[in-house]
């Protein structure tokens, strides 16, 4: 794995539109955007580093238990009150009358719906797990991995048709392509839902829409770029999954680190206090305002670079309105969103879904050669011919990605 | 559940041999030494907290990435070299030659484990996990939660008799009952052992033996008692078992919260710091000495109430020479551990496991009446008339405990 640690140039204060300056990489080392690592933020957090800084003593956070009170017992009281606080403010999800399940990232929150989704006793068939193709890579892994008698993976959402129970996984935004999700199957039974909303963040897309599913998984790490953190949570309406989650990630891994999750509060705890002094502060200093633009300025770069490239052309991606940049808006002017609605209308997915063009039949091997390493279609149930790259790695490795691309031609 | 917060006499100050100081518990309120959360030792973290302090700044540590040039991607280098530090200042295991693998907690690496030592072909059944009884009171639902086709849980390793696979977890000390074990499935078939070495540290058991065996399992939790933190490791000699491994944490939880890697190096490096410094250090602040106290004078305290109670037996613990402390002992003469060999023969095991005299078939529910909430055997594949007491909660609640039973009188 070859990880660049070389800093490039900045693309806030050096970029124009579509001219891409030149990286420090050398000709011979891969750029590796296979993986979804997302420390493109990370200037952000360089510029508000002491602001966040969070000091632990030798004795504190020592208990397994987080709140007694509270069905999610390794949850702190801190970590609770941030989760729900970033929802008010950014308005992605209603919280009300939900149960909150903390876990060791999402994927770990994953395999616990699973089992609490589940029927339980013994004799039935394995539930079917399917998600719309092209899917996130890790579902089918993560699903069969201990090959359970509760559950498998059954692959195709859209081509599922067995007249059994299921569970649907929507992802939306969706990982690798990028599109705004719904359940697709259509069957005679009553199926199960978990909506993954990793992506579903103000820098990505539009906020539409106040969701109000029954599951709900979100992530710290695609909100704001802290991975290592290991933080995820969901949002569940039924008491009985909510405790069968708890009890899986008890067996598993007996809760969620306390470090982590008085860090993530914390940061969280920022990122909200920017937007309620909105009148006081920099633009800049705005987590979601900063991420959407360096996210806007990647995607314009990267658009230019494909349109060079005369091998792939890019997913066209649906546009809305969003509330959370309109409710800025009007309450600030001066905001960098601006109150019209072609403003408001976008799609800077984390991920690039490429196609391409015929000649070629495996994107990934292609790519290879040209030394930018990327993930394949097949691994994410479609056809050789496509490939997902990363937007949200670091500036270096980005801006050699675009130059690669550019430079690509059909041989 | 019930915790306490309130703070009690320090028994190190106070107390001298059986003497039980009072409590400041309401004679309403549960006494809860059912679960094993290892705050004991926060005393000695508040003598040292400020040494012990990490900061971590808004910018830091955000990458899923920790050392790419490790099998082990996800763990930090500080976090190896203090945890290859502190076998090196402890002498409990051997780890030349071996594959470190990171976890979140003993218990993932408890999953990750049966799933890289089962037969990965399908066609097998599953392999057969056994311990002998009493065995860890969560190995069975630990390995059952799925139903996975890899492997099932068996039960007793001593009555284990198939002509199947099987791996066989031996806990040593054993939990609940302090006992130090070795395999004991006698069977025609090669089985594969899983040491859980979660108490092999000074402050319960003389560390007799660098152990080096081919898996090796340890938590930081009851170590150092920082619980909240979410650590654990293996030492895994045979690589495909260690890549396998890596895979179901990859695929489990993405790796190991940051955070606690940084505070767990730190608490680590401030122990062996302590042993380096030897003579220009107080015993009190060397942490295996301050524990391992605090675990003696507790013992001699349970000891003194369970003679009073006449409603219990303890049971009898074999002893044996500590390495450790005699090094320490022969480079430091005046360090708590006499040189004599009756002073390095103990055990002083985190948990107590008491049996009922005739007459009383169940202990837990005996015990509930008295208001102190326990583990009953049945929890850990033996007799009802079994019930394991935490011996490392807080000061208050161990003496409300010693209190509770040395007035219990048989009806």
């Amino acid at each position: 794995m070859v990880v660049s640690t070389i800093n490039g140039t900045s693309p806030l204060s050096h970029s124009n539109g579509t001219t891409i300056p030149l990286s420090t990489f050398s000709r011979n080392s891969f750029v590796n955007v296979e993986k979804g690592d997302p420390v493109a933020f990370r200037p952000y957090w360089e510029k508000v580093r002491d602001e966040c800084t969070v000091e632990i003593k030798g004795d504190e956070w020592m208990s397994y238990l987080g709140d007694t009170n509270n069905l999610c017992w390794y949850m702190v009281p801190q970590m609770r009150d941030a989760i729900l606080r970033l929802h008010n403010v950014v308005g992605n999800a209603v919280t009300k009358d939900k149960f909150l399940v903390l876990g060791t990232g999402s994927s770990q929150l994953y395999q616990a719906l699973l089992y609490a989704l589940s029927p339980s006793e013994s004799s039935h068939r394995p539930i079917n797990v399917v998600a719309a193709a092209p899917y996130y890579s890790e579902y089918k892994d993560a699903t069969d991995i201990l090959q359970s008698r509760l559950f498998q993976w059954t692959g195709d959402a859209a081509l599922y048709d067995k007249d059994e129970p299921y569970i649907e996984v929507v992802t939306s935004p969706n990982n690798p392509d990028g599109t705004l999700r719904v359940p697709v199957v259509n069957s005679g039974v009553e199926g199960k839902i978990i909506y993954d909303l990793a992506y579903y963040w103000p820098q990505y897309t539009p906020i539409t829409d106040q969701l109000d599913h029954d599951v709900m998984v979100f992530t710290f790490s695609k909100c704001t770029g802290h991975a290592g953190s290991r933080i995820g949570w969901a949002f569940v309406k039924d008491i009985e999954v909510a405790k069968k989650m708890i009890r899986f990630v008890q067996l598993n891994s007996i809760g969620v680190s306390r470090e982590s999750q008085i860090r993530a509060a914390k940061m969280i705890g920022v990122i909200c206090d920017g937007y309620k002094n909105l009148k006081s502060i920099e633009s800049d200093h705005l987590f979601f305002d900063y991420s959407k633009r360096l996210m806007k300025e990647r995607w314009e770069k990267f658009k230019g670079a494909i349109e060079k490239s005369k091998v792939f052309t890019l997913t066209k991606y649906p546009t809305s309105y969003c509330h959370f940049n309109k409710d800025l808006s009007e309450q600030y002017p001066g905001n960098i969103f601006s109150p019209m609605k072609s403003e408001n209308t976008y799609s800077y997915t984390a991920f690039a879904w490429l196609k391409c063009l015929e000649g070629i039949k495996d994107g990934e091997s292609y790519l290879e050669k040209l030394k930018i390493r990327t993930r394949g279609g097949g691994r994410f149930g479609v056809d050789a011919k496509y490939v997902r790259v990363s937007m949200i790695g670091t500036e270096d490795e980005f801006i050699e990605l675009c130059t690669r691309l550019s430079n690509a031609k059909r041989e």
